[in-house]
């Protein structure tokens, strides 16, 4: 990796009540001051509103307030600019490029606080920091009080803010009527610890009265709880709320420390939000010194067939109330249904062989599914003791034998203190059987007591988890994980998460068709979700003639989703019969690459369609995606992101004529045609719906 | 080890509502019956009153509760007579004789519950027991109602019921006026989470009208919370009050499950109860298929110097804010006075090999000292990183050249989350260097945040730190631990806990000159302590002749202690200059054994003085301790327990006719006479005292 690395250091000692900073190109502005000792900032972009005067600082446990009685010590302000190269990405160089602001403070009891801020031309990130002090050693803290203040009634989208789970529908509201919306979205969620009916999760998306599209986030997520937002009674301001402990602190601080950053995406237009990279700026260079055992991978697994009627199970057994290491399963009547057996890993070894998959995620392989959901059991699994029926070292050597490998499942059904302690065993494990990633999850309640899933507590499990996984040269996916914020980019063996509302649904609940359209802007904000599309059989009357229901989604959806939704670790998640019936259809899948040089968004509006372009970091072909809600409509494509030496073969992946989400999900159609980056598309696009495109180098031009 | 091992079970198919057993010699009878459909026993010796009808059952959370509505389904009998030998203890040989009665109860749910009770002629032990069922798989406990109904007003000695401490000065009064005398004495207490006034911690000493005395304990308490008792108003009954998480469940349960066993140690005098091996028998046989690494040791530590006016530090510098893992110790300013250093440990080791040490505890010899108490910060201590001043590897290296070994030292500060994460590591490094033994230590609140010390939780993490030192050959001596209840018989490692107030508070807070009376019917009920006895400048203005302090003990109840407070671990905790000062009392230490053939009771009245003679495990030496409360006595002895074909060389170590504990602490004498099984010895005791005797074989007797 090169660094282009230009400071432009400057030192102001200024103690002024206002100061400004313009964003490298002056597109933006921000404003720092004190207003009665308190520090409050604005944000604008070409002289119109993006955030109005909003106040920054925390209320403390047994300590007065960081939030007044402040007085500016000194001012610095630097500019920055390099280009990076993350490992794996969504392009293959990253400019990161700020102006920066930081107010050191003091207060009237010589407390220190210093407030960064770094303003890209794309959006603001600002954080609070607390140098090494005496007077300001150990605090805990009662609140966080930071501010966004939108000033104006907002079109938003966003899920309910909830200290257990992201798994809801986005939803899209006004402000004004936010309350309303959540009140009656709840009762058709499958609801968790939601606040109250004024919060909502981060990343959250806003369009303002000037039709400036603006994502609150935050990054580099570490030794803190997370944050959701809660609307202000009768403003338009959103303050901070902290995930609490089981005692209702937000936050065990020691100084030195910085908080995470609190991230401000603007832009004119939609397709910015999805092309900044601030997020991924704001975190730390990559921790590790080789990274050569990270690997984008695109999987399939036994898992789909756990959720379609009829289908297989986890557990081995249908008796219950088993304590583990203990019961027999030798001597278990099997239920005859578990998915996690030789013969049938052996067939997705095959598969996955076949049609050039590196792994074969097994769920269900290790004792103990049958007793493991929202039991507060703590020994609920121990990573180590495979079912009578699941041959590990059988399977492993067999998928070594075929070029690819197992994934590993870590089921702790929220028992992290028991993972810790089986971690460094687990993970042996999976070094000695070759198992090179895991998807870990945490469904349920915690074990600590008490604890949320996004509180300090479980955020710092996370991390263990990574750091532990890194030293075994393992790949992670968590899921039931907080939100990501980035951390991908300094721990890139954190290929993905889940932390939103996947295709799982679907089985046992349901989506909306725009839930996907609405995804890129928000939750996608943070990093890569492990979505497991790529659905064929969409219609589950094929399992079950009595049941009526389909998915959210037509095929050809199913397929633009591996471009529209991000992520280094992509899932076929289908029966592997269900892709032998649409060979032609899967070729998309068997294809589309997991690792990019280029994105382009095509087309792009919150709600209703996304349609992105991206080029293989490893080839020049380029793959497109697009995801629609229930209203049908004409896609209008223009070619002219390609190489204008080439020309290309696009084959086309698109909604049938007669495609609808709700009663004929599965009729597409697949045409070839030449482009150039001269060319142009109108592409139907269903209810629901959704097309891909692969667009291959056929030639260079003949005229050249 | 040999069993001796009778069964005679005899079932009973009796639905009838009153049931009883003898105990074996059938001094002690027991009730059971049903009342209402609720489970009551009552417990009488020879027709006294020990135990009125007393209920017991549960309430569960989300679930009817396990109080009412039984009935019997089949009630069982056996009797059982063993002898087994523990690995280390007061006897080399302990008789396991009880009869057995189980009710095999099931309730107008379907739900099945037993309560096993064990009676011996010195007492009862009663669980109760979940078996495996579907219908009660896993329940989470609101209360257990388990009742001890004395009956009667009592003498009782106790301290207060606390969830986070049991290191407060045992008490006496009547119960009738509990509740005034724990409310006096909660000011004059260091108080942690205390309950409430009425609430007392096990195990506690009653003494009734008929001049019973009472210990009510638990045995074997393992994943489950750990147990006060609570005074219910306006009667002599107590209620069990279990530890809550911080959810306020008292115990998460998954049926197969026993809970421990409620203890009720009965008997006529008061050294019965120092007699009773009632809550080890209860306990399950030694877990480990090896146990030559398992010693009993006697050890000196750098650590009453840190204790001592002007004294030295654990910590290495006096600067604070330090990031463990990131301060530079190198570049640190050091205070000057740090303890664990080179030289100082050195000094120790010398002392050690010279005088028969085993052991040498050295504290603060790595890093974090400077912030490390009750600030909840999770990563307070790795384990690995000696300050710059202690040379780990050198001084190890030593230890070994001269046959003694160092004693690590694992203070956590409470976050048992970091600790487990580092145990591997930390167990590690001792193997490495030659520890064989750990103090640990969990000094302020708890991380898990919200829980407590005698919580589910941390009852389960100290089990599994005693579980994994034993996989590393280590064994462990825990401070701030819970009350012990005999597990040590099941996991011999586990040498010893604090878990009471020890010889420490003498330095920075005070003692009782009775708390030493009371120790043994009570606190050590559960196993050994790590008191920390051998103070010999037992006048602190030795140090600053300002200070006007003397601890609560003279110089010759320090030797008393090491015979009266039973310990395979007993510490000579003074500063080896000060033993310089007083070689000939000295002796006494360097010659007590610290595991026994045989233990007689002499004298004993909790609160008024203990004397107990017990016999070397490896010789046929007798060693004799006393202590006693604030009122000088003339002590009568017979050594009646003598074998009567030998004489005997005693060396009397006794309080000096001036001696005082608040004036003249070390006013001492030591005279030697021959003793046979004939002899009767007087002795003065003063005011605080107390006095030790070896008596030592001088030859076989002529006549024979």
């Amino acid at each position: 990796m090169r660094y282009f690395v230009i400071f432009i250091f400057c030192a102001v000692f200024n103690v002024m009540c206002a100061e400004g900073i313009y964003s490298p190109c002056g597109k933006l502005h921000l404003t720092f001051n004190l207003s009665d000792g308190t520090p409050c900032y604005s944000l604008s972009s070409e002289g119109r509103r993006v955030m109005d005067n909003s106040r920054l600082g925390f209320l403390l446990a047994d300590q007065p307030d960081l939030y007044s009685n402040f007085s500016i010590e000194k001012i610095d302000t630097l500019s920055f600019d390099e280009i990076w190269e993350p490992v794996w990405g969504e392009v293959a160089k990253i400019r990161n490029n700020y102006k920066e602001l930081c107010a050191y403070l003091k207060d009237d009891k010589g407390r220190l606080m210093n407030i960064r801020f770094r303003l890209y031309d794309d959006g603001l990130g600002f954080r609070y920091e607390f140098p090494r002090q005496h007077s300001l050693a150990y605090f805990f803290i009662e609140e966080e009080l930071t501010e966004f203040n939108l000033g104006t009634d907002c079109s938003s989208f966003w899920i309910p803010g909830d200290y257990d789970s992201n798994e809801f529908v986005y939803q899209k509201s006004r402000l004004s009527n936010l309350s309303d919306v959540l009140v009656r979205a709840r009762k058709s969620m499958d609801s968790k610890t939601i606040i109250d009916n004024r919060s909502v999760q981060t990343p959250v998306l806003f369009r303002n009265e000037n039709g400036i599209y603006i994502n609150i986030h935050e990054a580099a997520l570490k030794d803190y709880p997370s944050m959701c937002l809660t609307l202000q009674e009768g403003t338009y301001t959103f303050k901070a709320n902290l995930t609490p402990d089981p005692k209702g602190y937000k936050g065990r601080i020691q100084s030195d420390f910085n908080t995470p950053w609190r991230t401000v995406i603007v832009s004119d237009n939609a397709a910015g939000i999805l092309e900044s990279k601030l997020v991924l700026n704001l975190n730390e260079p990559c921790k590790f010194e080789s990274t050569d055992w990270v690997k984008p991978m695109k999987y399939i697994g036994v898992w789909w067939e756990m959720f379609v009627p009829g289908g297989s199970s986890w557990n081995y057994t249908d008796d219950t109330n088993i304590r583990l290491g203990k019961y027999d399963y030798n001597k278990a009547m099997p239920n005859g249904h578990h998915g996690a057996n030789t013969e049938n890993v052996k067939r997705y070894i095959d598969f996955a062989a076949e049609h050039g998959f590196d792994g074969i995620l097994v769920e269900g392989w290790n004792e103990g599914w049958e007793d493991w959901f929202d039991k507060m059991k703590f020994h609920v699994f121990d990573y180590k003791s495979p079912y009578p029926d699941f041959n590990i070292e059988q399977l492993n050597e067999y998928a070594r034998s075929k070029g690819v490998s197992l994934i590993m499942h870590h089921e702790t059904s929220g028992s992290t203190m028991n993972y810790e302690r089986l971690m460094p065993e687990a993970y042996g494990l999976m070094n000695r059987y070759g198992y090179k990633a895991v998807k870990s999850g945490y469904v349920g309640r915690l074990y600590p007591v008490g604890e949320f899933h996004y509180g300090q507590t479980f955020i710092n499990h996370c991390l263990y988890a990574i750091e532990k996984a890194a030293e075994h040269k393992i790949m992670v996916n968590i899921h039931e994980a907080p939100k990501p914020t980035g951390m991908h980019r300094t721990y890139p063996n954190f290929l993905a998460c889940e932390s939103a509302r996947g295709t799982e649904y679907e089985a046992f609940s349901y989506n909306t068709p725009e839930h996907t359209t609405i995804l890129p802007f928000t939750r996608m904000v943070g990093g890569p979700m492990d979505y497991t599309p790529g659905i064929m059989q969409l219609d589950f009357s094929y399992y079950n003639k009595d049941l009526k229901k389909t998915l959210s989604s037509t095929l050809a959806k199913q397929l633009g989703l591996y471009v529209v939704l991000y992520s280094p670790l992509q899932m076929a998640a289908d029966l592997p019969e269900n892709y032998e019936r649409y060979m032609d259809a899967f070729q998309f899948i068997k294809e589309v690459p997991v690792d990019w040089k280029e994105t382009r968004v095509l087309e792009a509006e919150p709600g209703e369609y996304v349609t992105i372009a991206r080029q293989d970091k490893y080839s020049d072909n380029w793959f497109i995606g697009n995801t629609t809600s229930d209203h049908a409509r004409v896609a209008e494509l223009n070619f002219d992101f390609l190489d204008d030496t080439k020309v290309y073969e696009a084959t086309i992946y698109s909604d049938g004529k007669d495609a609808n989400y709700q009663d004929n999900p599965q009729s597409y159609k697949i045409i070839k045609k030449k482009v150039t980056c001269k060319s142009k598309l109108k592409l139907f696009v269903a209810a629901g719906g959704g097309f891909a495109i692969s667009v291959k180098v056929l030639k260079i031009k003949d005229n050249l």
